[in-house]
């Protein structure tokens, strides 16, 4: 059945339902809640720890395409993008607000397929779907918000402007598996199953780093960002916020032996500007560091430090310590910014 | 200059520079600010008092035609639908996140004044727009997200649940106006000044009912809906979730005399089904709203009564208590629902 024979009224019924249903009332966002979908407005009882709020869009012909990403996958990255700011704030995420826009034509099947799998992720994350709005437009667009809270009114945020000059640049996870998996889906490249696998898993389910977020708070850490747009173009963020510059070695860069195999010396490029990896990037002293790395469950690496120099400047040094050009590093984005 | 030549980090500079210009920091919402636009997520510090939040796109081609709403009165309005979910809830509106999308040939002085219109709006009610996202898609698509608060935690909500027979039906303000304002300009239809400026007014500019939901709430009101999608289609939403049913006098409904003058039996269905007025549509005793009569600084007129009848259901009554067909009552729209 299409949306338009469903109606809007009897899709929101239906999305309703499901979210309803999803309801994890054991969680903290789930007994804190008054009313969900379905009056003017969600309500819940409020506490005096610091709020947080973020919003962010995946359209259609910008952010995704259908033919490269599933409804399931879609529902869950909609949301998987919004926790990852949340995490990269040392937040946790509590509430979801989605506005949705599709074309009629659409499949009810594939919305609560959508919705199936912003539902396993916000279950995940102990998230409370608490209200919505339904268009009918030609192109998806699916705009979630997200208020999340810190543990506490007395936990430090993670800003992008705390970073200081001496502290080393780290990363969790690996850079570059999203974008790599991006490429081999719209190029169709095949490799061994294990690293199609990984590399599908990458750029479709993003796994937000709120529990490593927790860690760097615990840990003291205090400038982060979440790497969305890609490694360089996130630490510029943090340079520019901060004042300060940095240098990354290139030939630290957590790169998955998947990536490096298959995508050779594109795999460099991937790393640095690929984008979609939703891993956090943070600066520290090598002792907190450290720290961190005994605490975390998934790899941190030391990948280059913040200097004293021009605001937001970002330069990559090879092995030998020499500088190395932008335009040749494996991204033609670089050549026009 | 259009949004193409400025780039999406520049356009996200001067929307930045525009908001935090405007930030209020006498407002209870900027005084609580921590962070607004600028990091991965906005913060702020919570407080116990009940928690409200809403979400609403205006997307262009299904809610606004770009040839009868400026660019101001959009930003505006965007607003304003929102603030007035709040304001039905019986909340105070605080802080704002706002997606938008648009093409890249857009004007750049066209989305300043998009945030200008806005930025009005949400100086007049102490909000703080604290975050958004801005993306180049090929429609116009303003979906704003509204965080609020009642003043406590004892303070009760107003909801759509709530209404009992018995009770009187109310509304504030004047009916039908927005939607004779929309048919002026989309048919060029002309009226004397006076008239033609208070319709253009209540469709491009609503005035979220915020300080009258207070009212609501401080005289023990209980139900309450904003009106937009229409008096009909807003009450039966009322008693859907209520399980009751209610009747309406249509001679009872307050129209503009400059809509009666000008629509001449068309106003009817305007009032009944036209939509967009934001108006607050309560229950209540008549005792009560004898007393919200006496407070609120706006027309407040009882437009019929709840029963125990059959739950949704509306009926409207003629002069002689005789029922009305729907279908007769002025609007096509009827003969399908």
């Amino acid at each position: 059945m299409k949306v338009s024979e469903l109606g809007e009224l009897g899709l929101i019924d239906l999305l309703s339902k499901m979210v309803s249903r999803a309801l994890d009332k054991q969680s903290r966002a789930g007994q804190q809640l008054i009313l969900g979908i379905g009056d003017d407005a969600a309500a819940w009882y409020g506490d005096a720890s610091v709020q947080l709020a973020t919003v962010d869009s995946l359209r259609q012909g910008v952010h995704f395409i259908l033919e490269t990403t599933s409804w399931v996958d879609l529902g869950w990255k909609a949301l998987a993008v919004n926790l990852s700011d949340i995490a990269a704030m040392g937040g946790l995420p509590r509430y979801a607000l989605v506005a949705l826009a599709l074309p009629g034509s659409t499949e009810v099947e594939d919305v609560t397929a959508l919705y199936a799998g912003m539902l396993e992720l916000a279950k995940e994350f102990g998230v409370a779907i608490v209200g919505g709005d339904t268009d009918d437009a030609p192109l998806v667009d699916i705009t979630t918000t997200i208020i999340g809270s810190t543990g506490s009114r007395e936990a430090h945020l993670l800003t992008r402007s705390a970073a200081q000059p001496g502290e080393k640049v780290a990363v969790t996870g690996y850079l570059g598996t999203a974008a790599a998996g991006l490429e081999m889906l719209t190029k169709h490249l095949s490799f061994d199953a294990e690293a199609m696998a990984s590399l599908k898993k990458a750029f479709s389910r993003p796994y937000p780093r709120v529990a490593e977020g927790q860690i760097l708070v615990g840990h003291g850490v205090r400038a982060t960002i979440d790497i969305s747009d890609g490694l360089i173009s996130d630490l510029r963020h943090i340079c520019q916020a901060s004042r300060v510059s940095a240098r990354i070695e290139i030939d630290r860069l957590p790169v998955l032996p998947a990536v490096r195999a298959n995508f050779d010396d594109k795999a460099l490029g991937l790393a640095l500007a690929g984008g979609e990896d939703y891993e956090l990037l943070f600066t520290a002293s090598a002792n907190i560091i450290d720290k961190v790395i005994a605490a975390a469950p998934c790899p941190i690496t030391i990948i280059g430090e913040i200097t004293a120099g021009k605001a937001g400047e970002v330069t990559l040094l090879d092995g030998k310590g020499n500088p190395v050009n932008l335009a040749k590093a494996g991204w033609e984005h670089f050549r026009t910014t």
